[in-house]
């Protein structure tokens, strides 16, 4: 049983606004790949877009040109070595899907894989082709149409990150495979 | 007595690897602003990039357009409602460093204002002007031209968020004043 929910679109931004380490989904023909990405950022919120910064040498951009499509899926701590040896190995050499046992389904609106196992919540985008930011800056642009997460982290709207969800709880990479969790939640007081 | 030494541009950008949110400041003529962005990546390791999204209608837009130089400053979480209340109110209506107190120092090389007192780090960038992502995506891109951080919370080149640096951990906003912490370390082990 999946606890994944769609999401209303206009709270898509608030899934990387506090700048967790992603997965890359991508594929085309036959072909499909799983990367990590630690760049990434929202840039609009209605509609929702996003940056994400994918190197112009991975399999991951060439699927994702080629389709005009890519998923994001933000993974949990439960998810923290995988999401590191998908960042460490190219798909060149090998379907990552099948050398880790990944599971995935397909994206309802642009049938790219995305992961749910282990992940708090996934996206599925539209490349917005913008050729010279993406050579310069490998930063890629896209519109999300479509995005769910698992009601036992994320629901109306809101993250909840406690003692009862920490495998879900999102990780952000510091380098070299040392990560931080989402949690010691504080609210700003009005000054 | 501050604990801030510069840092190796190469590596400025594990400065925000990890997502935080940060503070914004910038200056041109007699003013000076500073606001908090929670949309922000690196884009390049060396020379060191950084993207940032910084709304056009904002003051911190204008300077730095103006002055062709921003500053980045990493809140800890002592400075937790100040970066919500700077990111609430605009430096149009009154000067923010005036009205909450905030000491600042200029940075060495570009003569932005920078913060020192309850933060982890800070970097100094000349904006790289990219005319249509400023426009169509408020997306400001910048090159990062020196840095320092806190020794107490990062030396040689790492993050080292533990026990004893609690007011120093970066924090990273869920939205409407809610944040999370860098905190809960864990470490990639190989599959």
């Amino acid at each position: 049983m999946s606890y994944f929910r769609p999401l209303a679109l206009e709270h898509a931004s608030r899934l990387i606004n506090h700048g967790p380490t992603l997965l890359v989904t991508s594929a085309f023909g036959a072909r499909r790949n799983v990367m990590a990405a630690a760049w990434s950022m929202p840039v609009e919120f209605t509609p929702p877009r996003i940056a994400i910064v994918i190197d112009k040498r991975t399999l991951t951009r060439e699927l994702m040109t080629a389709s005009g499509a890519f998923g994001i899926c933000l993974p949990g701590s439960a998810a923290v070595n995988l999401t590191y040896a998908v960042g460490s190995v190219s798909g060149r050499e090998q379907d990552k899907f099948e050398r880790y046992g990944i599971a995935s389904i397909t994206s309802p609106m642009l049938g790219v894989p995305l992961i749910e196992t282990d992940c708090a919540a996934w996206m599925e985008c539209r490349l917005i082709r913008e050729p010279h930011t993406e050579e310069a800056y490998d930063t890629c642009f896209g519109e999300v149409l479509a995005a769910a997460a698992d009601t036992r982290v994320f629901a109306d709207g809101r993250w909840r990150f406690d003692d009862s969800n920490t495998e879900l709880h999102t990780i952000h990479h510091l380098g070299g495979g040392s990560f931080v969790r989402s949690s010691n939640p504080i609210s700003a007081e009005p000054l």
